[in-house]
């Protein structure tokens, strides 16, 4: 017998948020025609609706709301990934060609500041300080969490707990972000807004371990994106850093030359040695 | 005697937004401290926040949140230089070396990304949904209209209405929002907010038509910015539309060939000939 998925229980509100994802992307203008098709066939796991309408069904009733906030965090998570696939160079997004793979830097920069707005358009609609103060600022600290991770390349000094820190900020906020405002929509107080809000953080931060894995042990196949861009692109996640701590002597040296030499077919292979 | 300058009468005001801007900047990190030092050096006309400004008074008492919106509308501007210095590969801006020269592209992505949110943080704090909504729609309409311009490049069939869709999208739209906002704040009704919005697309199209015969025509050290940017990355600008306009037979055949040899020098003689 199958085993109950966490995202059963609201499947059918999620077929709902898929739905009116694909038509708030719209092009308005046939100059977006082809790249909002192409997003269109980007199947992820929408991590972040399900938490928005799992924290509001945890807390009172799902309302009309959720499904728009499911919707903005949808949209505020992909033009994420569309700016982070031109600065990982990633050929591969939800398994099929990123972005930038497809149409280059330049307009992937557009289409991501496109994507943003057009959340934040949709987020306007609520008329809800809460959610657009939540949400801005959540853009805020993830970009800063990223620009951590950029300026802090190819620097073994990065500490397990520096890691966190740049993890929680690029990703788990948002996930923290979409439990709260399930919640709060749902009628929470704080103190159990607050809670479902370090669950998010929590669980982004798990997401995020195991994102970090894959890129060093998975397929491109099973995963879908293109993998091993972060030690391509010298960003020290959890397995680096504790292979670094592991190792003393000669074979820290050698972990330190094969992580600067930028090959990772050699550092691969020596992580999953260790 | 000196003539009186379109801003004079918001100068004291000016000073409190250029204040204020500063202070919304400052960084929460040390990761963000060189970056924000330097964005603090771009010395800009401040024509967006002026425009508030004036608006404002045009209609009104200029309240607090007039010298928020200033602080906003500049703050998403700026965004907007950081991530069009990356596509067109400017290395200088206001007179200082551009973002994306000095830290190179992925850095710029993201200091954009972090540049916008933080004026859409500003900008929840007023609670209007007017604003934010107008906001957030022109921010599309802007990134829409870049991605326009960057489809139609090298493309000898763009027309000078299709120029001017271009332009109104992604420069005279945040003028005329700058110019909504300020009457609207002021208290104007509907009609007066509407007639100050069409002045503020005037305004913002003459603004980009006299800044694209510069990239023609002008010096850096005048100008503060990397010039021939347009011919070099294939921008059709209202002059090399009029020249392509004004010759055929021969002439039209090279000036043809010296827009797609890429070779500015060749094609700036060309224009300033014609």
């Amino acid at each position: 017998m199958e085993s109950a998925g966490i995202f059963d229980s609201v499947k059918e509100l999620m077929d709902e948020v898929e739905t009116r994802f694909h038509k708030e992307l719209q092009p308005r203008s046939n100059s977006l025609a082809d790249l909002i098709a192409h997003i269109g066939k980007y199947k992820g796991k929408r991590l972040r609706p399900a938490l928005v309408l799992l924290s509001g069904k945890c807390v009172g009733d799902i309302v009309p709301q959720h499904i728009e906030l499911a919707v903005v965090v949808e949209m505020v998570h992909t033009a994420t990934l569309v700016h982070d696939d031109i600065i990982d160079e990633a050929t591969m997004r939800r398994h099929v060609e990123s972005v930038n793979s497809k149409w280059g830097r330049e307009i992937s920069i557009l289409f991501g500041d496109y994507l943003f707005s057009r959340g934040f358009t949709i987020l306007s609609t609520l008329d809800s300080q809460i959610a657009t103060l939540l949400l801005s600022q959540t853009v805020n600290i993830m970009s800063e969490g990223e620009l951590i991770q950029l300026q802090r390349r190819y620097d073994l000094g990065l500490s397990e707990n520096d890691y966190f820190d740049i993890i929680e900020r690029k990703t788990a906020s948002l996930c923290a972000a979409s439990c709260r405002l399930g919640a709060t929509f749902a009628g929470a107080n704080r103190k159990v807004s607050d809670r479902l809000f370090n669950y998010g953080l929590k669980v982004g931060i798990a997401f995020q371990i195991v994102d970090d894995c894959l890129d060093v042990m998975g397929t491109e196949e099973e995963i879908g994106k293109s993998l091993n861009t972060d030690i391509q692109k010298g960003k020290l996640t959890l397995p680096l850093i504790r292979l670094v701590n592991q190792l003393s002597g000669n074979k820290l040296e050698t972990a330190k030359e094969l992580i600067f030499q930028h090959d990772s077919r050699d550092t691969k292979a020596a992580i999953v040695g260790c």
